[in-house]
């Protein structure tokens, strides 16, 4: 699978009253990461792609984290994100942080490739994931 | 002028690593009074009152605060905000945060009342505030 | 156990550019619900119960979410919290979001009771948790 | 004076269901880039230069900002920042969004540098600005 490694420096904003980062601030890292992997996939950004294959996003379903190193303002950390799993019209991301060589969180999210519904703009439903963005997110593309 | 006012409890996210509140937390929540005024104008919400008056929305044009007394998680502060002039299509909005009977932020904001540019869907210009509207705020709704 | 039911109101600013919340701010409501079941259970706030127990806070160790329905700006959720675990020091918390009669989401985390390590402020640990606290979670306080 | 520069990619997650910015993003960017810019000037990061000048931190006192051209996820802008003004204990930063060669906002801030208050350390105070750090800002360090 492609891999999206990026750095991230930990910003005074980022953290909470204890002086670590206040985690959700990490959801929305990831949620950055994993535009970047399709970024770095599909070769344009999210407001392009999402365009080119007529999707409203890719909302999450089901994400979750383990947090083992905390990390304070002024840190340095990498994160690493792949796809994990490719189904019809879901698929699943890996996030690893690192700090230095150790292993700070791990994470994982379900997202679905998810188009507006025809019957209702209000709503939207999972599509079949394209060919050409699987064979991206595997590094074959 | 209608003034509304509510309590906002700070909360150990809004804070930052000197445990007082992290300010662009301040700015998110004049930004929701702000919509609590127009609410309470108007009688219905602000995905409602964009929807009747085929508004995009009130982007922020200019904005500032000045921060008197700082606030902790914990604390209780009462925003109370109001409409200090209304134009054609912009208008500005004052918010005062008390802490007891102290002045703890003066914040000021101009905003436009923006529809959909009829030639480019990607952009907006400024459009004439109803009436109804410009009564509702002054208290004559 | 003991529940903690709150309504909270989406916001324009919780919301993304598919208007509807953005993930990692459900994370941020989660954590003050957490606040707001240990506060409901001690009779004070965690500023207060923080110093009572001589811990630096109950940090993050894994948590988890499944979204089921989604929320826009306008609407109303309730979220439930009560803890469904308590070991020696750490505790399991669940978190059910309601809309109307409807799950939107399930949420779990577990965190850890900490206080500063005696030989490194810059480092914490896990303490005791107080069989008051485990009392007052259990509603049994 | 001394202009600390960096690029921004705006992310799904700065924005809001307008599909731009949320303004209170900005500030958070904003109080990022005053950071930098004395990480620059003193070579070393805010968590180092905060300890080794005694203080606690540089607490807003006063932020405005004029917003001239809305930014979109997946933009990039530029972040020009430098000090406008330095007294004996507070100074004033300018910041300026470009987005190309265009003006997209305007921002200043007024901030204290602050030490603990002797005698209570719930509360802060104005330290004298070192003189290093008035030259370091001013480019002559």
């Amino acid at each position: 699978m492609l891999v999206n490694r990026r750095k991230v420096e930990i910003e005074w904003g980022d953290c909470d009253a204890a002086g670590i980062v206040f985690y959700p601030r990490y959801f929305a890292m990831f949620d950055a990461s994993t535009a970047y992997l399709f970024e770095q996939a599909l070769g344009m950004k999210k407001i392009a792609w999402t365009k080119k294959y007529h999707i409203v996003g890719i909302p999450m379903v089901d994400t979750g984290a383990k947090f083992i190193i905390p990390s304070r303002y002024g840190d340095g950390i990498v994160i690493e994100s792949r796809a994990s799993a490719i189904r019809r019209s879901s698929f699943d991301i890996e996030h690893r942080v690192l700090k230095g060589d150790q292993l700070a969180i791990e994470a994982r999210e379900t997202r679905v490739w998810a188009e507006q519904h025809p019957d209702d703009p209000q709503r939207i439903r999972g599509a079949e994931i394209p060919a050409e963005v699987v064979a991206a997110l595997s590094g074959e593309g």
